[in-house]
C-alpha cells in the first residue's frame, strides 16, 4: 500500500506534514509518499533524522492555496500536489491521497482527475463530529460539497458514511440519522422529506431524524444531511465552541484568585477542550470518488497528520472505495429516479 | 397600552410567569394582563403578596400543549390563553401577547386569528443569539416558522428585523447579513444567491454573507436566512453550548482539585455561563403578524418572563407592526414577483 500525503497543504506545512509522516512511518509498513517540493521536502527529513525506507519523495513543484479558484487552479497546475497526487491515485501509483490543503480543490481536483464512481450523483465531503457517547465521535456528511441538493444525494450520504465508518471504526451495522428541524418523522422541508423515504427503505440501520442539539450528545454513527445545512451546522458548532472555549481562556486569565482556580482546574479543562477540538479527529473522507481522499484540517500538525495516516490505512485496506461502488450498483434504490444519465459515472 | 401575557406557557408556569408579571409591575405604568385559569392565577399572584393595581387577570381555561398538532389545537381550543390572547389583541383589547408556550401553536393562531400583514409573504420567528461583540446579541430570522422558503421571505426578514432591532435597542441602522456557507459574495445556493441581491437592494443596512462561524463573535445586528438553517443553526450552537458547559460542570467536580479550582474560579465560570445562557436574552418576535407577539423560551422563569414585558414596551410604544406594514408598501422590492396575490396579506 502507497500512501500519498500532500507535503504543501495546510498552514504548518511542510515541517509538520513531514513530522507527522515520519511519526506514522515509524508504526507501520506502508509507504508514505510525500508530495512537494524536492528540496524542501528533504531537508524537512532531514531535520527529523529520519533513516527508515518507507517513505519516499514525489517532486511537485506547485501548490493551490485557499485563495485560487479551485477549478481553474486545477486545470492550471498541473505540477501541483494535488493534482500530481490525484493522477498517482488514478494510475495507481498511490492508494490513498491525504491532504490539508484546500477543500475545494481537493474535491475539484477529484471530480476531473478521478471522476464519480458508477451510480454516485454527487461526492460528498465528510467531517468527524465530536460526540459525548462512548464512540466519542459522529461522522457527518456532506460538509459542502453539494449545496444545490437532491433527496438522492442525502440518501446516498447515507450509504457511503455506513460503509466508511464500518470499515474506520469497524462498527458492524453504524446507525444513521438525518439532521432535520425535528426529531418526530414528516418534519422538514419537502428534499429532507424525501430523503427520510429514501433512507427508510435503504439496506442501513437508518434511524429517523435528529435534530441540531442533539448531535453532539452522540447516539449515532452517521449523520446525514444537504451541503447547506451540514456546512451550516458544522461551522456553527465551531463557532460556539469557539467562542466558548475563547471565553474560558479568557475569563480564566483574568484576576489572581481566577487564575488560581483554573490552574489547580486545568487537567479537567484540558480533557473538555480535548473532547471539542475538532482538529484531534483526523482527516475526514471525500466520499464517491473513484479513489480514496482524506481530507485533513489546514492547521493540522504533527499529531493530526499522525492520526489522518493511521486512519488511511483501515480506508484502504477495508476499500471502501469499491464497497461503495458495489452498494450502489446493488442497492442503489434510484430505479426510476435516472436523469441525465447522471448515474453513469465519469469515465 | 395593555400587556397581555399567557400564564399557562412554559415549564415553569403558571408561578414563574406570575412572579415575573408581579417583579416587572412594579417598575412600569403599562398594564400587564395575564391570562389563565382565573383561580390559579389569583391563588400565586396572593402568594406574591400582590398589592398594585396594574395586573389584570382574564381567564382562560385551556391550555395549548408542545404535543399538541398546533392548526389542530387553534381550532379546537377557543378558550386557551394563546387563542384569547390573539383573540384580544385583534379585537384591541391588548398590544402585545407574551407567551412562552408552544410557537407552533403560537404561529398558527398569529396567523389564522391576527392574519399577516398586507405585503408580507410570511411571517417569521425570531430569536436573539448571543454575541462577543458590545451589542451583546444579534438578531436571528428566520428560526424555523417556513421551512420551504423563497427568496423574497428572506429578504422580507432583513426588512422586519432592521425595524425590530432599531426599535427595541435604538440603533439608527441595524447592520444585516445573510448566513450562508462562506462570506464572499456570490456564495451559496440558488435560494441565497437570489436572497443576497434583493437584499442589496433593499433600502436597509445590508453588509454581505456571514458563515456559521462568526454570527458568534457579533459584528453585525441581524442574521437573516431561511426557516431551515436557521433551526439547524440555532439548535445546533445551542447543543454545542449545552454540551461544553455541561462538561464543566461534570469534570470540575470530579476530585478535589479540581473541584478547589472550580471553586476559586466561580464568579468566572458564571460570568461566561451567562453571556452564552440563551433564555438570558428574554422574548424574541413573530415578526410580520397584524399585530405583536412575543416568544418566550419555554424554560423561562421569574428573571426570563420580566426581560421579556421589559423588551416589549419599546415593541409596541414604536409601533414595529405599524413600521414593519409601513416598509412594505413602499419598499418592498418584490415589483414584477407577486404571485397568486400572496402578498395581499390576510383579511
Amino acid at each position: 500500500m502507497k500512501i500519498l500525503i500532500d507535503g504543501m497543504g495546510g498552514d504548518y506545512a511542510p515541517q509538520e506534514i513531514v513530522k507527522g509522516a515520519v511519526k506514522a512511518a515509524g508504526e507501520i509498513d506502508e509507504t508514505i509518499v510525500i508530495l512537494g517540493p524536492e528540496d524542501r521536502i528533504r531537508e524537512q527529513l532531514d531535520a527529523c533524522r529520519w533513516k527508515g525506507n518507507n517513505i519516499e519523495i514525489v517532486n511537485a513543484t506547485e501548490v493551490i492555496s485557499n485563495d485560487e479558484t479551485p477549478a481553474m487552479a486545477v486545470r492550471r497546475k498541473k505540477d501541483s500536489t494535488i493534482v500530481k497526487g490525484m493522477n498517482m491515485i488514478k494510475n495507481g501509483e498511490g492508494d490513498v491521497l491525504i491532504s490539508g490543503g484546500s477543500t475545494g480543490a481537493l474535491l475539484s481536483a477529484g471530480l476531473v482527475v478521478l471522476g464519480r464512481l458508477k451510480g454516485i450523483r454527487r461526492p460528498a465531503i465528510a467531517a468527524w463530529f465530536p460526540a459525548l457517547d462512548e464512540g466519542g465521535s459522529t461522522l457527518l456528511l456532506d460538509c459542502g460539497a453539494n449545496v444545490e441538493a437532491k433527496p438522492e444525494y442525502v440518501y446516498q450520504n447515507g450509504i457511503m458514511g455506513s460503509i466508511f465508518v464500518r470499515a474506520i471504526k469497524g462498527i458492524e451495522s453504524p446507525s444513521v440519522k438525518l439532521l432535520n428541524i425535528g426529531a418526530e418523522d414528516g418534519k422538514g422541508d419537502e428534499l429532507h422529506k424525501e430523503a427520510f423515504r429514501m433512507l427508510s427503505e435503504a439496506d442501513i440501520n437508518f434511524n429517523g431524524n435528529i435534530e441540531g442539539r442533539d448531535v453532539v450528545f452522540g447516539g449515532c454513527d452517521v449523520v446525514v444531511t444537504d451541503g447547506f445545512s451540514g456546512n451550516i451546522f458544522l461551522k456553527s458548532s465551531e463557532g460556539m465552541s469557539l467562542a466558548i472555549m475563547g471565553q474560558f481562556k479568557k475569563k480564566l486569565t483574568e484576576g489572581v484568585i481566577a487564575k488560581a482556580g483554573a490552574m489547580l482546574a486545568y487537567s479537567k479543562i484540558k480533557e473538555i477542550r480535548n473532547v471539542f477540538d475538532y482538529s484531534d479527529v483526523g482527516g475526514a473522507p471525500i466520499l464517491g470518488l473513484k479513489g480514496a481522499v482524506l481530507k485533513m484540517h489546514g492547521n493540522s500538525q504533527e499529531t493530526e497528520v499522525y492520526y489522518a495516516i493511521h486512519k488511511a490505512v483501515p480506508y484502504v485496506k477495508n476499500d471502501v472505495t469499491g464497497m461503495i461502488a458495489e452498494a450502489v450498483r446493488h442497492n442503489d434504490g434510484l430505479a426510476g429516479k435516472k436523469e441525465n444519465s447522471e448515474d453513469e459515472g465519469d469515465k
